[in-house]
């Protein structure tokens, strides 16, 4: 993987843009009045939650396929994942015709394993641990010559997430932030270079739960932490970032605020009760934190980025 | 109430669009790619739950009231309600700085006063009983020169909700059908409305559960019919027709299909997990009747109008 130095980032955006935008919805922008009073502040909701398979991880799996040559193209892709972006990379590989690998954990649920086989995903299954899910990755890039496409920490994946705020910001130039959950890094990079190339002193702020805090220990320490254990209802949110992602965030990014996992459920539950809509606990995270800090946020126009909305109907945390 | 004769439909619903348009959200139609091949047709979901107060109702109420007299605006207007149209009188009237008195049984929950509340309406109590409601909306009447505002039965209210469909065949012009839920008539009665005047062939096909099959009833009897107690999931679709609406439906309802009560919850589930939008359980029964009539439907441009998405997240059916 290569390095990020030298990069023409804006322009990469752009490129990106135009490889994408034919291969994914171009989600609604939806508002609350309802909303806005509680939060004092005028907010833009991007939603994800109605992109093609449920999730933006839709569009860093299309632009990272997208990027392949017809040799690797021809071989496959392989990634692990037993969230969003094993359906992500099984259906973008099925809209493009080519064949998706994804190592899935033994103990994944099967609702889950369901879905990567409803889009056309090959599943492999690996021990429960990161060391194995690897090692079997590994295995099919070697024996099958597919292309291993990380979740979050790869150049591509990255300007893909990014699409979603560019295409805010075109509706909504004149953001003063916005604002995305933190997990693997590659959402909130995207969303950071788009804030910086094409707001107009747009910054970008994170978001992640109290108890899976290792992005903003990362920015504040200057190199990438891990959490240790911790539980949240925000499940998209556990990992951390990686090399690729890491210098992008502490460049565009401007702060990452924490929520506690209360404030996660009741904003999750706000916005079920009063926008109708269906969004993951992991979404709800930058509403908790733009609540919990209403002086940051005051009479600020802000871009919130709602990431996904594949939910256990059957296992609500409210 | 006049009487419907003679009465020219389609300037009157043209009249009512240009009045209420700017009091209401333009509601985006959404459709869902897995849903259409579930049904092995073309689905276009006029999304009503998205509008002001969460349900279609908003329409009626804004348009009821909009056509009252300076003196009657000054003295306010009342309705009995426990449901949607209650919450839609208290803020169509306080969005046009008028005084709304909501009659609502003394069992009815909590959540629903408050939310009649929390929109300005004031809430007088009667006796959980037909007779006792309408007594006190009598009084109010009386006492305060108030002017009672009926939730499905009246042609200003027919003709607001008229406008959802309206609003979808300026989008698609060219639907075979329009189904609808029915409850007390109004919705149906509008929507057959729209569908026969501004639709190119358009047939409406209303939705009640099995279990309230009043309207299905009274269409084949050729006169109102009630319900006989019966239990459903449906909630907003209990009520009956009336003098009103009726020979509206009569004379432009093409059919009333009926859906049974797992059907309902399972059309429900699927709209919230592929369409990532929240419900009522009364806006899933056109899908529920269409899925289980699918020969009916086969590969027709079909419009649902979902009617609204106000549900108790802490008793949902599945």
């Amino acid at each position: 993987m290569s390095k990020i130095i030298l990069k023409d980032y804006k322009q990469d955006l752009l490129d990106t843009v135009s490889r994408v935008t034919s291969h994914v919805h171009q989600t609604p922008v939806l508002t609350s009045s309802r909303i806005n009073k509680l939060a004092g502040a005028q907010l833009y909701f991007k939603c994800e939650n109605f992109q093609k398979m449920g999730a933006f991880k839709m569009r860093g799996a299309i632009n990272a396929i997208l990027q392949l040559t017809d040799v690797q193209k021809e071989a496959g892709v392989v990634t692990h994942s037993s969230g969003n972006f094993a359906q992500a990379i099984s259906l973008a590989a099925r809209n493009l015709g080519i064949k998706a690998y994804i190592v899935m954990p033994s103990n994944a649920p099967q609702v889950k394993m369901e879905a990567v086989k409803s889009y056309g995903g090959q599943i492999i299954l690996s021990k429960p641990t990161l060391a194995s899910r690897e090692e079997e990755a590994e295995k099919i890039v070697q024996e099958k010559g597919a292309t291993f496409i990380h979740p979050s920490n790869d150049y591509n994946v990255i300007l893909g997430q990014g699409t979603a705020a560019f295409e805010l910001l075109q509706k909504h130039p004149n953001l003063d932030i916005i604002t995305a959950p933190v997990g693997g890094g590659g959402l909130i990079g995207g969303t950071s270079i788009a804030a910086k190339y094409f707001g107009q002193h747009c910054k970008t702020i994170g978001a992640e739960p109290a108890s899976m805090d290792d992005a903003k220990r990362s920015l504040d320490a200057g190199k990438i932490q891990f959490n240790d254990g911790g539980v949240t209802v925000a499940d998209g949110l556990r990992t951390h970032l990686g090399d690729i992602n890491f210098p992008i965030i502490k460049q565009f990014v401007d702060d990452i605020l924490l929520a506690e996992e209360q404030q996660i459920i009741d904003a999750m539950k706000l916005i079920w009760q009063y926008m109708k809509i269906i969004i993951e606990p992991s979404c709800a995270v930058p509403l908790a934190a733009i609540l919990a800090n209403p002086k940051l946020f005051k009479d600020k126009k802000v871009g919130v980025i709602i990431s996904g909305g594949n939910v256990d109907l059957e296992n609500l945390p409210f």
